[in-house]
C-alpha cells in the first residue's frame, strides 16, 4: 500500500474510523465515498472537513436540496469532475428532479456568461447596489 | 459621448428602447441597471441576453429566490464584483433573508474548498456515481 | 519610497532602464505602463516577461489585432481588471472596432456559458474529436 | 434509458428533432455532436443555446476562424476538456493551421501568466486606460 | 445600522465577542480585520472559519511563512483583491522578503501559464505519474 | 504521424533536440515528460517555456520544494489534471513529505474558501493593507 492510496475502514486508525462511523450513521450508508477515503490520509483534515460539511449542509434557513444544488452550481463553475458527479447524485437523492436540474444548469450557464459580459464591458456598480 | 459610454434611454435607437421598455415593464422599474446600458452598445447582444435572462430567470421548477441565489453563488465563485452587487440585491428582493444569505455563503465557501481537496487528492469517481 | 512602490525611470537601475528603453522604442511610447513599473521591483521577472510578451505578441501566423483580442478574451474570462483595461486599449489601438469588440464579447460570454453546460451535463468527448 | 442519457434523433420529440435538423442543415453534418444530444434532455435550453450559438458564431465583423480561436482560448483558460476537444476541431475546420494554433496557445498562456502578475503586484489602472 | 454592515466589538453579541477575543489574543492585535467583522453577521460561520483557519495556519510540517505564501498564491490565482492585500501583509509579517515575493509571483505566473499549455495541447498524464 | 502527435527525440528537429538534451541534462532524466513532447510541436514555445521554467524553478530566495508546492497549489486551484499529477511527483522528489502534502492541501482548500467568503460579503480592504 502506497502513502497515496485511499484508506479503507479495515486499515484505518481509530481516529479515522470514528469519522467514517459518523458519516455512515449520519448519511445512513454502508460505506463512505472515495472523497473521504482519500482525505483519510490526513486525519486532521478528514475530521475538520467532515464536521464542517455536516454543519453546513444540514437543513436550516435553506433546505437540503437547495444546498446540494448550490454545491453543484459551484462545482460546475469550477469544472471539478469528481464533485459534479457526487453532488449531482446527492442533489437527486435530496429531491432534485430532471426539470429542476435543467433549470439549474440554465442559470449556472447564464451567470457564467453575464459575469464575463459585466467584466468585459467594465460595468460600474449602480449607486443603488452600493452600500 | 464616446463609443464606450453607456446608452441612456433618451439617446437610444428604437431597437434598444424596445428592450429597455420590456425590462422596465417586466421588472416594474423606472430605469434599467448599468449592465443593460453598457450592453446597449451592441443591440444584438442586448436583445439576446435580455431574452435569455428573462426566459431562464422566470419561476418554473425552481422559484425566483432559488434562481437568484444560484446566480449569486456562481458570481461569488467567479469573483465578479458587479454581479455580486446586483444579484445580492436581486436575491434579497426575491426573498433571501440574512440567515439564508449566511447559509448560502457557507455552502459556496465549502464547495470551493472541497472542489480543491478532490482535485489535489486526485480522487477517482465512485462507481456508484458513474453513468 | 517603500519596497512595494512602482519604479520610475529616474529611480531605476541600469538593468531596468534597459528594459524600459526597449519597451519605449518597440512600442513608440513616451513612458511605460504601470504594469512594467511594478514588475520592475523584480528586474529578472521584468526582463523575462517583457522578452516573452514581445516575442509572443509580434505578428506572425496571427496578426496583432487577433492576438490582442485573444489576450482580452482570456483577461475577461479571468476577471483581471487591470488586464481588461490595458488590453482593451491595446486591441483598439491595433484596429479592433466597436463592432468587433461587441462580437468578441458575445463569443467570450457564450464560451463561458457552454463550458459550464458541458461540465454540468457531463458530456463525453465524441469519438471524432479524440486523438 | 435513464433520464441522464443523451437523446438520439430516433428517440427525440418533435421539438428536439427540429433543432437537430437545423444544426445538421446549418453545419452540413450527418449527426449532431454529443453536446447537443445531452442538452436535448432540456428542450428549452437546447433550442435557446443553439439559436444563441448560431447567431454569435456566424461570420460578421470577426470571421469564423477568429471566433473559433477565441472560443478555444476561453475553453483552455477554463480547462473544459470537452470544449477544448470540440473547438480545436472546429477551429481547424474553419482554417486554423498548426502554426496559428501554436501562436494562439502562446498568447493564451502568456495572458494567464500576466493576469496573475497584475493581480499579485496589485497594479493600479493607468489613467490613460480609465474612462 | 443595516443588516449588511460589519459588526464592531462594541455592538457584538457574546458569541461573536468570544471569537474576536480569541483572534486578538492569538494574533496579538488590537482589533480584528474587516474580514472577521463582516463574517460576524453569521456567528456560526465566523466561529467555524476562525477555528479552521487557526488550526490550518499554525506552523506544523510547513512553517508560517510558507503557509502564508501558499495562501497568497491561491488568492492571486483567483484574483481575490481583499485576500491578496491581507495575505501579502500577513506573509511579509511572517518573514517574506521582497526577493521571496518576487520569486513567488514568478512561480505563480508560470504555473498559470503552463496549466493552460497543458490544457490546450491536451497532454496525457505520463505513466510514471499515474497511480 | 499527425500534426497533433507528440514529438519523440528520434523524430525531432535539431532545435527541439537541443532543448530536450538540456532538459535531460539539467534534470538528470532519461527522457522528457509528455508536456515537453507536446510543446515540441511549436519549437519557439518549447524553447521559451523551458528557459523560463528553468530560470524560475531554480532555487533562490525560495528553495526547490517550496517552489514545487506553490506550483502544485496553483494547479490544484485551477484544476489542471496533468499539472497536478506532474507537480505532485516533482514536489515529492524535491522533498515534500505526506505530512507536508496534507498541510499544503489544507491551506489551498481554506484559501479557496475564504477567497469566496471575502467576495460574497464584499469585504472592503482594511486601511492598514492599502498602499
Amino acid at each position: 500500500m502506497s502513502a497515496q492510496d485511499p484508506i479503507e475502514y479495515r486499515d484505518a486508525c481509530p481516529e479515522v474510523r470514528a469519522v467514517f462511523d459518523d458519516i455512515r450513521r449520519t448519511r445512513q450508508v454502508e460505506d463512505v465515498n472515495n472523497f473521504w477515503k482519500y482525505l483519510a490520509r490526513d486525519p486532521t483534515t478528514l475530521k475538520r472537513t467532515w464536521e464542517s460539511v455536516n454543519e453546513i449542509m444540514s437543513p436550516g434557513a435553506l433546505d437540503a436540496v437547495t444546498k446540494e444544488m448550490v454545491y453543484l452550481a459551484v462545482s460546475v463553475t469550477n469544472g471539478c469532475g469528481y464533485c459534479i458527479a457526487s453532488h449531482s447524485a446527492a442533489a437527486r437523492k435530496a429531491g432534485m428532479s430532471e426539470e429542476m436540474f435543467g433549470e439549474l444548469m440554465a442559470v449556472v450557464g447564464m451567470a457564467n456568461e453575464t459575469n464575463r459580459l459585466a467584466n468585459g464591458y467594465r460595468v460600474p456598480i449602480d449607486a443603488a447596489f452600493e452600500r
